[in-house]
């Protein structure tokens, strides 16, 4: 399974860093070739650097991980997302710090319809990037929810959440995204309007 | 801290069983005086029925746990609010099983604008009945979720919440039940459109 990056930013560079280290060929897509290289070089032996369209080529799977404000630009810049499984890690906040946009589809369900073709997984999106290197809460790991139409890429995605040591939840069909991105606008607003550090995560208890 | 109740089903007779065994007066209120009257008599010597303009009268605290759809002509139907403690467990769903009112108010925030002085504090929407009497995963508490403006009735909240087993959070001002209210949209997807078995909740991993 090889990962095309989107976003040289803390969430893209984090997992993509912590994919290649698991052996998973990685490219880390940018319109800076130069800074895509430099990322990728410190990014260990399995990763690469490229332009945002060659790293669409390369990957089986595509992580999103660029500002809100970006996305549709981005997506509708380039061919070539039929068959991609594309991981949306994208968080919209509305004036109140609430998660609905305008009309009521998700950022998820958004990109889906610009992407033609590429089955979309909500992923990642309420993970903060310094949880990244730990994802494990004195034994119990925290929590990826997860939610797409496909089951396919669903299993996959599912396979990149537990590669990395956070335990993976599938909270059904993409329209759950809107689920999913309210509940990392919860997290936002705990860690940033609250002041919670960081250092925290959702999860599920079960019996 | 006495404790009025309006609603008669299975989250108003939960918690109002468990907290009057730990010893604080409650009062059952209902349009049927006789339901309330023997539903009380179930809970308990401290435990009480009344009418809903009775309990309002009786309680420091009142408990708010009716359909969504009759919330506003009850509380509209009673004077006596200024002051009162308004814990409201309320979920309404839109069509798409979010939660995201006309307006972009939360059920809390409506209440509110309703109930005329009353301190109104969103908690226990996210807590299915069924788990009320188990608040225990192996030793860790389900969390209780609860956002208000005042920090007094949020003070009582929170011990109201701890003295039956439930980890107290926080979440910061009555805005922020519309986070609350999508979390509990987010449960109750998981579970009546998921499939998982309902005895499950959410908590915050910390280090």
């Amino acid at each position: 399974m090889k990962i095309g990056i989107m976003g040289t930013g803390r969430m893209g560079r984090g997992l993509g860093r912590l994919w290649a280290d698991r052996g998973y060929p990685v490219m880390l897509g940018s319109r800076d070739l130069g800074r895509a290289a430099a990322l990728a070089e410190a990014m260990g032996p399995n990763a690469s650097g490229g332009s945002n369209q060659a790293a669409l080529a390369f990957g089986d799977v595509i992580l999103l991980a660029v500002p809100w404000d970006t996305v549709e630009a981005l997506v509708r810049s380039m061919d070539g997302w039929s068959g991609k499984i594309v991981i949306d890690c994208v968080n919209a906040l509305d004036g109140a710090g609430g998660a609905s946009l305008p009309g009521g589809l998700s950022v998820a369900e958004h990109i889906a319809t610009w992407a033609a073709g590429a089955r979309v997984v909500k992923a990642f999106n309420g993970i903060y990037f310094s949880l990244l290197e730990q994802p494990g809460f004195s034994g119990q790991a925290a929590s990826v929810f997860y939610a797409g139409d496909d089951a396919g890429a669903k299993a996959a995605v599912g396979e990149l959440i537990g590669a990395i040591g956070f335990a993976p939840v599938d909270c059904g069909p993409l329209v759950a995204a809107r689920h999913l991105e309210w509940l990392a606008a919860l997290w936002i607003h705990l860690a940033f309007r609250q002041g919670w550090p960081p250092d925290f995560a959702f999860t599920v208890l079960r019996r």
